[in-house]
């Protein structure tokens, strides 16, 4: 619980354990993580002096209890919100009573009772006022970090693959970092938001991480411990060339049985280490990582061979459906990597195994700052998805701009792939839950940018309670890191982050990428503008700009047909640049300069004015951000100044760059008369 | 004299020897380079079964000789071209006497017997027949190459700085390579076309490199033991901040008497590691490498430091006038990186030291395909100059393209800075002589390409004659490279040679960027097409294009005035679009697309026509070389297939994006009615 020197304390400082440390409290159960909570208990005492409660309860004020267990586990089956009353709150469920007197927390596992425990240090003061009791539950049983850590530096990647905080927490130049204590601080964090699975290592596995499913397994298993003393599981990503590559097979071919007995034995011994393991995570047929098509299999069959070998032990496998032609020639209009997911991995509903998750990124491209949700979420009733998100800004500022996420992430779980009458991805992903990118890294404010802080935590939170508003996570937030009541002006404080963080997003979208079109960035490193930067490449991310429009052209009718693969009614929205919403136009259809959007504005003019108001936007979030001065620990406010300063050179080269851009090649000026290069 | 396994002989095959080798020779002289003679003979010998001449010399037909020395060392002095009849040859020269008997090199010192024995290489059969006598000697006193390679490997750059031919010669991963055979190896080649001096690491001198002048001499005494029995002297580039990196001085001010003294030792301490060490490379203020700016000094004051402190040792600073800002807003079209050098330099003639050269790049930007020669050449008459040329092909196909250089340095080399009656460049730079970027490395076959070794080799001739035929070079190239007669069809193989090279820079420009408006390329490693690369950047490198035209306005009536910085004709010649030459019409004007060239195109039907023209071009020169195959060793003919694919590949590229960008922005259709995407 000692947090290692000079680390950020992100949304535990000591000051968030105010309420309890202050109180009497009584801990009742035993195992580990009920100890963990009993040390959470003890910790906050020593930071405020409270007192420890009788033996008997009777005059404590919190009581931390298991209850007589009545239930199944309800991890897996879980299908309750957040705030319903009474019923089984599952593993990870508790209920809240608070008579005023005392307030009690009854969990029927010990992962509900630590979950109850910083449900607690989150309400604060609110926590001992008389309420009506409420039973809490993970909507999502898998609430997952992945994270792109390479063991060995990567000669372009780097340590962490787009990572831009510092090194990484678990590895560091082909080895185990061994900081275990900083390890241990950051379960704390994400257990008290709710995360509940880490994946170790990158997606991407080279050569060096790709033993750390055998001969290495030690390394992760020591990881593994101080997750586990936080509710966490351990999950591995591997090489699906793993039976050649550390086995010495000849073929990784997922229906040869000397393969799958390979993985068999592969799969035990990580059991061995790690009895809690989590599974495998596996990148496969994707930008250049081996997968099953090599020997003529599915996809499925790739994913069955891996879940075969780690259901005997209660592990799962997440197989990423993020498989696309990456060598694809920019002169071809028809193929439309936004196509790829669907078309590789509809025709495969049904065919996986219950311990096998499709992992799917929300959009059909990759993490654009807009994008349409993917229709492969909504596409594969009889598989279990899970829906995947980039807490890591690798295409929204990399930590030096202010971007929160929750709002984007948020439309994504509200989004209703069937219509208004459908359930929303937020309920068809619960069999196979939400996972981030992992932003954090080896940096003492653990994200780089601390206000990036914010993407973690509220990613844990919407992955706990997928309907939960993001102005709330944000202002829950703020309260615990920020804790406004034990500064000078509370008021200004709340209302001067607010200001600068709950339409970072929208920002960030104004003076970047206009209207869904995506992907006008540096190749390679993906940081500031770069409108032609991926024009001509193989990657597959194009806007075919000329001199009379723009935007890719992806309706049934005359484009890639990509519009419908939706289901409808947005298959028809989509369909039609009349019927297809502002913020994805180009993504959707390709339309002269001069169209006329439902905004009233033309393209080339909504392009001119939002780049012109994002960096106005950062301008006036900059001048708020200084005006908190005496209101923010000062290293903190020191280093997010300094981001800003970055953030709005950034801005302005990009607000310079697309306009100057889109003038040149429009020929038509700025109705507003204002200066473009 | 034996060459390491696996080495590529390049220009002097055993079979360049069998003249010399089947002939009695005998070699009258004392001294190093007068036993490397001797060595090189019973080499050849050796080879051929011919017979060493007795000791009187009456019956042998080759006769290398020191004759009395009655002149000066001529080295610096020597104003003398290429067969002038008679007269001093200066210490490089020699005379060449053949009566059909015996054939006569006479030389006043050692390395113009070295030079003496080369030419009778080169000249084969004809060696030996009778002529009148000739004496050669090198219009050029300082005929050298840059390495730019590192000792560490740079985490961007590498081991060689735009280094495409393997490893460095020298350096590996931070040591000394010690394969020292192979630096001899490339000695024999570098005389072999008269080079008399390189450069041993980059210009850009990390942390590392810095030691080479003080603790690590010892490696580069090692090398120039290797370099100096082939009459080649050791360069040294350092930096300008060594007294501060290497000396803990609290200043590199070049006028502060510590520095000034922290200098003198410095090189004093080379030279008693290299007696005959030729002198400093110097990259100062420019590209974030230290300078007197700093210390509000000129470069005068920069470049006389260092001359002072080798003064005494008979050595010679080479100061780059590769002076520029690299952090340009690109907003700004004030500021013209192409004024940079003249502005700064120009202004300082005839305060440099006799023993300080300024080393200019050919042209005013930066080794680009096709730009106007440097005004700087002709501006500092009171001034050694020397001209900076690329052999490595950073911008010009990087030894995967078939590009050769000779026609294109011949054109500088013959450009008369006042005019048709004024002296050419190669004329003005006798002074100060001719650098190249060496393109060698690692590789078995020296220069990555097998083709690009014609531009080593004929770098080193055009140095020593400036005034020699590129298509001659060719040609002698090809006879001693391929020797042609001792093939089974010599003269298709001589056609298909230079077919596939004479015309080579012709093509690589027609492909890819038009007009002299250079920089269309991948910013960073600089390969490949990327139209709008670094319109955005800082570097100073732009094409304005938009819907109307393309090109940057440097006239003085309306531009950035660059054009003026020219002498008369050229400055009027540049002035206007009517009198500019064609080929760099877009370096000096901005111009409608349908602006009518001299050559009765309009501009873009130009960039059309180029670019379809230099695929085919292409097309044509790979099916000449796969007719060649009988003809060429089969690993070398491998590889140059091999680079072939990969230029075809690169050439398509480089058509289809530069003709579609103009397209989509030009909406102009090509005349032609070809396929533009």
């Amino acid at each position: 619980m000692t947090r290692p020197i000079d680390l950020d304390p992100a949304w535990l400082p000591d000051e968030a354990l105010r309420g309890v440390g202050t109180r009497r409290v009584l801990v009742l159960g035993d195992g580990p993580l009920v100890d963990t909570v009993r040390h959470e208990v003890a910790y906050a005492r020593a930071q405020f002096g409270g007192e420890q409660g009788y033996d008997d309860g009777s005059s404590c004020e919190l009581l931390l209890r298991i209850a007589d267990s009545g239930g199944a586990d309800g991890g897996g089956e879980n299908r309750g919100g957040e705030g319903g009353e009474g019923g089984d709150a599952g593993r990870e469920g508790f209920t809240l009573e608070r008579d005023g007197t005392r307030t009690t927390v009854t969990a029927t596992a010990p992962a509900g009772l630590l979950y109850g425990f910083f449900h607690v240090v989150r309400l604060g003061a609110t926590a001992f006022l008389a309420a009506p009791p409420q039973t809490h539950r993970p909507a999502l049983a898998l609430r997952m970090l992945n994270h792109w850590d390479n063991v060995a530096v990567h000669p372009v990647m780097g340590q962490v693959e787009r990572g831009y905080a510092g090194g990484s927490l678990f590895w560091r130049d082909g080895r185990a970092r061994g900081d275990l204590p900083r390890v241990r601080a950051y379960a704390r964090l994400l257990a008290a938001c709710g995360i509940n699975a880490v994946g170790v290592n990158n997606v991407n596995v080279h050569e060096t991480e790709a033993h750390l499913l055998s001969d290495r397994i030690d390394e992760v298993a020591a990881i593994a411990a101080e997750l586990r003393a936080y509710g966490i599981r351990t999950h591995l990503s591997v090489s699906f060339a793993a039976p050649v590559l550390l086995g010495g097979l000849g073929t990784a071919d997922p229906l040869d049985s000397g393969v799958r007995a390979w993985w068999e034995e592969a799969a035990a011994n990580v059991y061995r280490h790690i009895p809690d393991f989590g599974g495998f995570v596996v990148k496969a047929d994707s930008e250049g990582q081996p997968g099953p098509f090599a020997y003529g299999r599915s996809h499925a069959d790739g994913a069955n061979l891996l879940a075969d070998a780690l259901a005997p032990h209660g592990g799962t496998v997440h197989w990423r459906a993020f498989v696309y032609d990456h060598r694809q020639d920019w002169r071809d209009r028809s193929t439309d990597r936004a196509r790829a997911a669907y078309d590789h991995f509809a025709p495969l509903d049904g065919e996986f195994r219950d311990n096998a998750v499709l992992q799917v990124k929300h959009g059909p491209m990759d993490f654009q700052v807009r994008e349409p949700v993917s229709p492969v979420i909504g596409a594969l009733p009889r598989t279990r998805v899970a829906v995947e998100v980039q807490a890591t800004q690798e295409y929204t500022g990399q930590q030096r701009h202010v971007c929160a996420l929750a709002p984007l992430w948020s439309e994504v779980l509200r989004f209703r792939p069937d219509g208004d009458h459908g359930p929303n991805v937020g309920s068809l992903v619960r069999g196979g839950g939400l996972v981030a990118v992992s932003n954090a890294g080896h940096d003492p404010f653990w994200t780089g940018h601390p206000l990036a802080q914010l993407n973690l935590y509220a990613f844990g939170r919407l992955a706990w309670q997928p309907d939960a508003d993001p102005d709330e996570l944000l202002d829950e937030w703020v309260e615990l890191t920020y804790t406004p009541d034990r500064t000078a002006d509370p008021e200004r404080l709340r209302s001067g982050l607010r200001a600068v963080l709950r339409d970072s997003w929208a920002t960030y979208e104004k003076y970047t990428a206009p209207l869904g079109v995506g992907f006008m960035v540096q190749p390679g490193h993906h940081y500031g503008p770069s409108v032609d930067g991926y024009e001509y490449s193989p990657w597959g991310t194009y806007h075919f700009a000329d001199r009379d429009g723009i935007g890719v052209d992806r309706s049934l009718a005359t484009g890639t047909g990509y519009a419908a693969q939706y289901a409808k009614p947005w298959s028809e929205t989509y369909e039609t640049p009349e019927t297809c919403p502002d913020d994805v136009l180009l993504f959707f259809h390709h339309v002269p300069y001069g169209h006329l959007l439902h905004s009233g504005k033309t393209v080339i003019q909504h392009i001119y004015d939002t780049h012109f108001e994002g960096v106005e936007e950062v301008e006036a979030a900059r001048r708020t951000w200084a005006s908190l001065a005496d209101l923010v620990a000062p290293a903190r406010h020191t280093r997010v100044t300094e981001r800003y300063e970055e953030q709005l050179r950034g801005a302005r080269e990009w607000r310079d760059q697309v306009n100057s851009y889109f003038l040149r090649k429009s020929g038509v000026p700025d109705a507003g008369g204002r200066r473009i290069h």
